[in-house]
Formats: C-alpha cells, structure tokens, sequence
C-alpha cells in the first residue's frame, strides 16, 4: 500500500473479515479476557528510534497475518477501507 | 513557514479543512474509539536529544501530508490561520 | 508449532491440563494471592531488542515446562486448541 | 538579565504584555484546550545532564521570543517586573 | 534444588518455619509497617539482562539466608512444600 | 557548614528569612500557583550517579542565592537553626 | 555487624534513641510536613548495578551518622535490638 507510511515503530494493518477467520483455524474465545484480533501488515514504519540515533528496523513485514491486541491502535478508512495504525509492540505474533 | 521553529521533536501542523479530507479519499469514522485527523506539517524542529547529546532528525518534513491522534497538541493561531505544535510522536502516519 | 512466531521477547504457551499438574507433583494452592499456572512454550519470540539495535535472546526454549503468572497474556485458539501468548517476563521458573 | 541563572535545563521567560501579543499576529484561540502563551527568554540554563556527564546546551537563546504552555513553570517577581522559570521542554517553539 | 530454575533475576526461596526464625534471632515486630520474613534460597536465575545484551549474575547463591519484603512473590508447592519465586530485589539482606 | 553532607544530588539550604527577600529584590506574589522560595546554600552532595559510575559534580555551590519550589525537601533543625535538604533539581536558578 | 550483609544498594541503619539526637544537636521540628529520623549505619551492601554490569559503591560507610525519611525502609529485630533496611537513596545527608 503506497499511499500511507507509518511513523517510526508503527505499522498499518488490514483488519481480516470474519470469514478469513474461520478459514485460518484461529478461533478467537468470546470468554477471553484480552481479546487479540487478526489482520494482514499492509505498511511497515523505518523503525524504532535508538540511543544511538539509528533505527531498529521492525520485525514484522508486509504481508505478514498478525495477531494483535484487540482494542490497540487508531482505526481510520482508506478509498473505503478500514485500517488500523498500530505500535509494533501492540503485535502478539506472526501467522504463518 | 518561516516565521515560526518549534522546538526539540516538535512539529507545526496545519490541520486539513473538511473538504480536503474528502479530495484525499481519507475518512475517519465517526464512531472511532481515537479519532485521527489529517493535516500539513509546515514547520519541524531540530529533532530528538539523544543521549550522546546529538540530535535525531526527525522523518516527517516539512510539506507531509499527515495523519495525527486528534486531541494531541496546543491550538495557537498565526495571520488568522490555525496550527497545531504537536510532538512528532503524535503523528501516526505519512500519506502520499 | 510451525504455525506461529511470537514477536519480539514474547512466547506462546500451551496451559497444562489439571491431570498433568497432578503428575508434575507441582500443587498451587487455592489461598495463594497470586497462583501460577504450568504450561509448555510451544514458540520463543527472536528476543528483546537491546539499545544498541541487537537483539537478546530468549532464556526460555520451544519444549520448556514452565510456570507463569496466572492472569497474564492473551488467550487464542488455533487448529481447536487454546494458548497463551506472554511476555517472557511473565514466565517465574523452568521445571526439570 | 544578569541578576539571575536558572539551574540544569531551565530558562527564565518574560510572559508578554497583551498588547504585544496582538502586534507579533500571534492569537490564542479563547476556546483551545491548552492555551500556549507568549514571551521573551530573558536567561537560559547550562544544559541538560547527560548520561556522559556533560551538558547539552539549550536549543532556545537570550532574546528568542518563545510560545509555551499556559500552565507551566513557577511565577516569581523580580525589581517589580513578573518572571516565570520553565523547563526547556514546555517551550514549543521560537517566533521569528 | 534441581527441579526448578527461576527465569531471569528471580530466585526460589523456601519460607523459614517460625521455629527456625527464632533460632536464628531475628524477630520481626507485629506492628511493624512492612514487615519481612526470613527463608533460604534454593535455587537462582541467570541474571538481570543488561543494556549490552550480557547477564549480571545474582548477588544472592543457593543456601544463603535471606531477608525479604513479606507480600513480595508468588508462591507455589512442589513435592509437598512450600516455595515462593521472588525477584532478587525482593530480596532486603543475607544473614550470616 | 562542615557538620553535615548531604547524600548524592542533594543541597541543604538554609531559607531566607523575611527582611532578607526584600532587601534582594525578590517578591514571591501571593497568588502563584506553585510559590518559589529563596535560600543560601550551606552544603552540597558528591553529585548525581552517572550510569558509567562517575559522579556529575553539582551546578549549585556553597554560598549560592537560591530560589526553589516551596514545598520541596525535608526541615530539620541543627543547633537550633532549620534547614532544609533538597534535590538539586528543586532548585529553580542561583540570584547573584 | 557481620550478621547481616544488605543486598544491592542497601544499607543496615540502627536509629538513634530519642537521648542521642538531644546530644547531636539536631532536632526535629514537630510541624514537619515530612520528618527526618537520625541513626547509624552498621551494614552497607554492594552497591548499585550499573549499566555495564559494574556495582557502584555507597556513598554511606559503616559507622556514619545518618539523617534518613522516616517512614522509609523495613524493620526488622535481631538480638533483641532493632534496625531499619533502607535504600541508599532514602539517606538524606551524612552527620560528623
């Protein structure tokens, strides 16, 4: 997606639609406490910024199927889609 | 805009009107949790202090068209026109 | 578990059943103010990132019978099973 | 101002008079949330302490004409004229 | 104790009987605000994860005789006993 | 003052009594939000632990004309004189 | 005291009888917002760890005559006598 580049240790992520859940044999428990959520990576920020004034490039690429912390981020749309900008750190894991 | 240098890693932005938000296909719904808001980033500071006592330059710059986390920042006006200084960390993402 | 990799220094856990406890001959009490849980790390996270850009590497590895901080982490399912995804920090101890 | 030397990362700031205010064109809306304030840095303090040991010199001057947060600092008066001691960070940007 | 090896900067300590304590010497006031209790380390982590990606090993070792704060750790039960997992910082004084 | 050192970054000041501050020039209005005081220091610490195991001498030396926040620190009395000990980052600036 | 050896940047204070701060000349004004206590330091710990795995060594020696704040630390008897566990940043100031 060339049209958004995140800040810093952000990434911008595509929420997965119901559907693309059940397919993938992620099953998200309605009891669960903390509630992660799955999406695609769409755009990767440069990274964390270090003491040493370099970047930290992010572990997680675009593309990647994510699980994240529910309600972390800023949702906004996009030529009528939904996305979220989130911190990298708001990602529990790749799928894979 | 010359007659204005924020300070540290601090940015001025010029928030977008209502219908430039519309030309650049960007919505925020209106029921999000934390609205973002778009807008022009007019001015940047000499970026970050690290802690070798160099500074970090910032990566947006000046004429970025940029998304924000709506209640970040102080209001100030200048000519008649309305800024923001927000810190760069208040700002999500870059479009383009 | 090919199937997932958690981000940075974070592992996924498989909770043990109540029977495999038992056998263990690890017992939590029911008074405890804060109980542990026993699990086994299903997926190690490529470790902290450390302030000079590298990264540490877990001391927790993939078989690892662990005990872990009752309520932390996030709760999924996959393929019909449930798991934990947790800071390593929330991990107490490694049994042997 | 040679009568006083504000300690670490501090500067001394002369708050403008109203009058003032309106011939700079800067104008501060009634209805913002945090309302930023004008004056002129009348002393600057050595520096921030770095983790080195040595000090990294302030980003304002004697003499910057300077909006900062309403609120912050501490008010004193000195030969009848009304100071404020602020941190350097509740500076947001220098007029020019 | 070979059974269990705390994560980290954490160690094992099995809580002193109250016989024990008084054998010892050290009395530990009812009315004190925080009071601590006594126990022996049975087993330590590697060590705190330092900036450079090196561990600082433990100041405590297995055997030591130990003060800590009284509400600190987790406890659990192993073979029929008692234990609690502290960090080393829990952890006020080694008698000798 | 040779009968007291204080610990780290700490100073002790001694307050100026009333007739002082106005001999100096210095009025403290009754309606600031957060009041400064003004002192002399007495006695200054071996300066705040730099992470590399240096020490960084204090900016504020013995003798200085102080201003500092008014409810800062800890009174004592010594030979029937009150002092206070602060942090030298409660010191706001030296007056000469 | 050889019985007891603070861990880290500790120390073991035994507090002055109410007699012996007559004697010192220090008194402790009854007003005070927050009150120092006086005593005597008769263990110190290792010191603190430093970012590159080093310990830093207390300003604080054996024997020194301590102003602490009052309600810090942990209490605790030994011997019949009672002592004070406290970190090295709640002394206030060494007496001589």
């Amino acid at each position: 997606m060339a049209k958004i580049r995140p800040v810093g240790d952000r990434v911008v992520v595509k929420p997965a639609a119901k559907e693309e859940v059940t397919k993938s044999g992620i099953v998200i428990p309605d009891t669960a406490k903390e509630k992660p959520q799955e999406g695609t990576v769409v755009a990767v920020g440069s990274g964390r910024l270090l003491d040493n004034g370099e970047r930290a490039a992010l572990e997680v690429r675009e593309g990647d199927r994510v699980l994240f912390a529910k309600y972390s981020g800023t949702e906004f749309k996009l030529d009528g889609e939904e996305y979220l900008v989130l911190k990298e750190s708001d990602i529990l894991a790749v799928l894979s």
